[in-house]
Parts: structure tokens; C-alpha cells; sequence
């Protein structure tokens, strides 16, 4: 791996001092933030987070907030999303896409109150894109970065860890809603969701002052639990089916092709810039899809550059994440697949850095 | 130094091949792409520049085209800067700011036609706001981001090393204007330009095939100038006062406060997005602004954070960047001061993160 030179423009997050002194091994940068991608190492914390609990700094997913009378107007405009239904307390994940249907960003939105959201961004500076929409259509809103700096708690114990801090009312709290709990005399919504599919929630930390003394009330709290810190696994998320934008999807893509088609009500979402475009692909369906591939043979080496996917002797696609899964006993991989090869138990290759490898698309991901 | 971890997401570039044989040391990560840091060591890297001629994988200021009718419509709306008297085969530096007037990056513009412009950007996704515009004022415009990788020749024998390889009729080529030369049978836009003050260009590469056949071309030409892989060099753009968007200034501040007023046609930049706000920047001035800081003492460490600066138990500004100057025997810092601070020679201290030091604000940079 290589070294990452620091840098006032490369930040820091109000959880980095716990994160240095819990021994994070190595970074990854997320929306011009740190995010601790290993702590003991890749496959170690994957056994961990499966079993036990862990503490996760995920500050880089910033918050976008739209304020004012034409929010909900606004937050319509950006994703084909259908919003209408959607009441405060809850949380919706939301393909965001430009006039041509490319996908954007796919951050969880969540609605505080009729008139106030926070959208939870994955990488890119998605900020400056609804800017300029409210400022271009003239909106009535107020669009800016607050001080929120949301903390991840997954893994099979992390009810438990969390309603040691927050009360036992949060195991009450159903799967992307919120609800806002006291810590140190400030209410912060703790919604149950996160990058993984072991459980847990996430708590969106408002102000950089209680950030170390939560970090360290869950340590103290989970110390039985076996809590550790933590980050989002590669392996983890590459079984359990989570995109990465950038890595899985880029604004090359519809949401179709990420299949997302299911959080495309293309019919009702009036208002959604993309609408026309994605019109078109609702209608004829997409022409690639991601797809969970098995690479047969031994560990892949680090996928940092898409994998073209082969099959007789043509390009059918190409391989964006990959990594070893102890558990599965084979790799796991995220690709896009051309339709034509796309079923089912079709055997395709893909071409790592290491040469050519036998592969098969899967029915589904591993979780 | 912290390891960086490989992913798709942290994008490669047409040079990573070349920066990888050449034995990079260390990268940050600058839109989302590799961007080198350091290869024999930061001092070693600018003595050597100084002195001789490097050839700079800088892929990641990524172009966003502008093409049509509305384009140089567009163009203005972007930025303060009267861009009327604009040639085609002109470069010019340009604050880009908001509706408050806050910077959203601070590209170099490139006008390649009456109808086609490229903006170089610095790190940020200025796309997605020059989008969300476009299509918000129904502009009659293409944004997009071409395959165009930036490569840059810099230090004192890059003139001689850039006729090598494009004629010598690049030599007539004047500071921040372009011509087109011939690579390979392809007409490339070679610039005089750089992000050092050592005097160079940047060569604007279409397409990737085309990219290591070049980094070579210019590696073999060299060989008797002492030419080596480099980048920009943390040492060398802080003497030059060489501002770093994301380090020295963010959307919090104005191009006032960044020293950019001269680039601010406050009156004439009529369509300008940010003309209101900065009309009455322009009139009252700003109460903060950036400075030359002398930092006495041992060498610094790395500055990864904002450092504040203190006078009389007061608060009074901060520190962006700060190293080493192994040719003016101190340490050379970027700040922002506040009015009643910053006059040359006034003393101050800094907060870093080895403890206080003394301080002096400088009349003016090193170079």
C-alpha cells in the first residue's frame, strides 16, 4: 500500500483521536475526509464485526441540509424517488441522478421535519450540485454543510451497546427510522441503519464537542461486549450486496444498472430532473446490471481499477470491488454484466492484475 | 505517514504506470484521484526542481468542457472576473464563488474556442455545480468531463525540454497562453503554466493511449537536463505563495480574503453569480486575509489541521500550510490574519501541533 501524505485539505473528523489511538492501520479518502479503511487487518475486522460490535467513524458522510418552505420541492428534484409518503422520523436511501439519468450520488435522505432534511452523502460533492439547482430554479431553500458528524455502531451486539448509552427506548427504533435521544444534554437523532448488514445504527453527531466523549462512553459501555473501533469491510460489504459509488457506480450509470430500478418511481415522481431520461430506461430496461460474481482460484490482489469481465473473447463487462471471503470460501466480487451475460451460473472471466480468471455470476449476493 | 488504501473510487491516472516505475513515495488524493506527493523525499524533490526540470502527473485536475452557445454565458456566471476581452488561445486563473460569494474552487480557464472552454479545476466536483446551473438557467450548453489528462513540465530547463519534444516554436509560446502541437499525430494544447513559479507548461493530453508514450518521450528527451518523475512540491508552491483550494481557503472565505481581488471585476463581470454578495466585499474590503508567515524555530511538523494563530491572549487567525525552507532557513507558512494583525512584521504566535512558536507576517512570499 502506499502513503498518504497529510494535509489541512485531506481532513480530519472529530472522531480522529480515537480512531489513532485504537491503532487504525491504513485510510481510504471519502469526500475529502479521512476513513479508516483496516484496524487489526481486513479479514480480522470482518470476523470481528460479524460476531461482536464495533464503533464506527464514518464523519465523512457529510451532511447536505435543506432548509426553508421549497425543501421537499427541491429534495424531489434530485431522485426518482417518490418522497410524497415520506414523514419525519424517517430515513429513505435515494438514487440522485442528473438530467440524463447518471447517477449522481446515493446518500440516505433523512426527513427531520416538513420543512428541514438532511441528505447523508455518499463520495461526491453533491452539495454543489443542489446548490446550483436551487439557485438556477430560484428555489426558496437554504442549502448548506452543517457541523453533523455521524458515528456507526454495527455488528450483531450493537443494540445492545447502543441502548446502554442512549436508553433502552432506541431497541424500539425500526429499520431507517430515528428518533432522537439525549446524550450530554443534547438530543441527537440515532437512526437504525449503516454500511452493513450485521444490524446497528447510526448517530448523527451534532458538534464537534461531544464527539470524543460518545466515542469513549461506547468503549467504556461495550467493554464486555467486546467493542472495538471499527470501519466499513470491504469483504462485509462486498457479500452483503452494498454499492460503493465510485467504485460500483459512477455518474456513467442509471440507477437501472445499479439496480436500483426499485427506488425509481419513474410514473409518480414529478419534478425529479432526471425523470424524462430514466422515462426511457423504466420502459426498455437497462442493458448491464450489477451482478454478485464468484472468482474462483485463490485471493484476488486489490481490485483499484475495474476488472474487464470476458467471455468469448469479447468484453461483457468488468469487475469493481473484490476481496477474499473467508467464510464463502472463494471471492466475492461486485461487477456490471452486459445482459447477454448476465443470468445466473454463467461462467464468464475477468481479468485481474494477476491474469485471467474463471468466475461465475451468482442469483444474488452472499447476505 | 498513514498507508492509503487501494480502490476503484481512488481513481488511477494515464501516468500511474510511470509515477509507479519512477518510485513514488507518497500521494494525497485529489479529486478523487492519485496524485503524487513526494518520490526521493519533499526536500531532495525541490532542491531538484529548482535546479533541473520534472515532469508532474497532475491527471487530477480534471477538465470540465463548456461547449455551445450559452457557454461563454456560462463561463461568466462562474466567476467574478471580467472575461469579455477573452482570446481563444488564452489561459486565465479564476475565483469561483457562490451566491454568497464564497469559493467553490479556483480553476485555471481555458478558452480553446468562442464556443469551447476547458475550466482545469482544483479539488472540488465544480461539475456538479456548473450543471446544476446550467440546467437550472435552461442554458443552451455541454458540461462535461472529457478524457483530458493534465501532464506538467516544471523547473528551470523545462522550456528545453518541452522544445525537445514539440519544436522549437513552443518557445514563443507566452505565460498563460496556449498553442496546439503536434504528439504522435495528435494536436495536444501545450500551455505555459504550472502550479510552481520555477517556470514551465502543462500539456494538456487527450486521451489516454497516448499518455505513457509521452511521459516516456519526455523522460528519454531529458535524460541530459536531469529530468525526473515529480509534483507539485509542498515546499516550493509555499515560498511561491501558491494558494491550495481545500488548504488555505474553502467556501468560507471570499476571493477577497484569499489576496485574489485583483481577479475580482466586481463592476464589469456583469451575470456574475456571486456579483451582489462581493460588490459590498469590494467596497468594505475583508477583515481577514491571507499571508507570508515566518514561522522561527526547528522545522515544523506536517500542518494537517488548521493551527491558530494567537496575539494577546486573542484568537487572530490560523495556519494552513507550513514546512522547512532549506533556502531561506525558516519555516514558510500560508495563514489567514485578521486586520488588526496583519501587517508585515508584526509578531505573533502559532499554535502547532509540536506547541507554540514565535511568529512574523511577511511583506510579501519567498519568491
Amino acid at each position: 500500500m502506499a502513503l498518504l501524505s497529510p494535509s489541512r485539505r485531506v481532513r480530519r473528523t472529530p472522531f480522529s483521536d480515537g480512531v489513532e489511538a485504537a491503532g487504525v492501520k491504513a485510510y481510504t479518502v471519502y469526500n475529502r475526509m479521512l476513513l479508516p479503511t483496516v484496524f487489526e487487518s481486513v479479514e480480522a475486522d470482518y470476523h470481528h464485526l460479524k460476531r461482536h460490535v464495533q464503533v464506527w467513524d464514518v464523519a465523512c458522510e457529510r451532511q447536505v441540509e435543506l432548509r426553508g418552505p421549497d425543501s421537499a420541492r427541491l429534495a424531489q428534484m434530485l431522485t426518482p424517488r417518490d418522497l410524497r409518503g415520506m414523514l419525519p422520523g424517517r430515513c429513505a436511501y435515494m438514487p440522485i441522478v442528473d438530467e440524463t439519468g447518471g447517477m449522481l450520488n446515493d446518500p440516505v435522505l433523512v426527513k427531520l421535519a416538513e420543512d428541514r432534511w438532511w441528505v447523508s452523502i455518499a463520495d461526491s460533492d453533491l452539495m454543489l450540485w443542489i446548490k446550483g439547482i436551487a439557485n438556477g430554479y430560484r428555489l426558496d431553500v437554504l442549502v448548506d454543510e452543517p457541523n453533523v458528524s455521524p458515528l456507526a455502531v454495527q455488528g450483531p451486539k450493537a443494540e445492545d451497546l447502543v441502548a446502554r448509552v442512549f436508553g433502552e427506548a432506541v431497541r424500539s427504533v425500526k429499520f431507517f427510522r430515528f428518533g432522537l435521544f439525549p446524550f450530554e444534554g443534547r438530543d441527537l437523532v440515532v437512526a437504525r441503519s449503516g454500511y452493513s448488514k450485521q444490524g446497528g445504527f447510526e448517530i448523527y453527531v451534532e458538534g464537534s464537542d461531544i464527539a470524543m466523549p460518545l466515542w469513549d462512553a461506547l468503549m467504556a459501555a461495550g467493554e464486555d461486549l467486546g467493542v472495538r473501533a471499527g470501519c466499513p469491510n470491504l469483504i462485509e460489504r462486498i457479500e452483503s450486496g452494498l454499492l460503493s459509488y465510485g467504485n460500483d457506480m459512477t455518474d456513467d450509470n442509471t440507477p437501472h444498472e445499479c439496480g436500483l430500478g426499485r427506488f425509481c418511481d419513474t410514473q409518480t415522481a414529478i419534478g425529479c430532473i432526471g425523470r424524462d431520461a430514466l422515462l426511457r430506461v423504466a420502459k426498455e430496461g437497462p442493458v448491464k446490471q450489477v451482478r454478485a460474481i464468484a472468482i474462483e482460484g485463490d485471493r484476488v490482489p486489490g481490485c483499484d481499477r475495474p476488472w474487464s469481465i470476458v467471455a468469448g473473447g469479447q468484453r461483457v463487462g468488468q469487475v469493481t470491488s473484490a476481496a477474499w471471503s473467508p467464510d464463502h470460501g472463494t471471492n466475492v466480487a461486485i461487477g456490471m454484466v452486459r445482459m447477454t451475460h448476465w443470468d445466473p451460473g454463467t461462467r464468464i472471466e475477468v481479468e485481474t492484475a494477476d491474469g485471467m480468471r474463471s468466475a461465475v455470476v451468482q442469483p444474488g449476493f452472499w447476505a
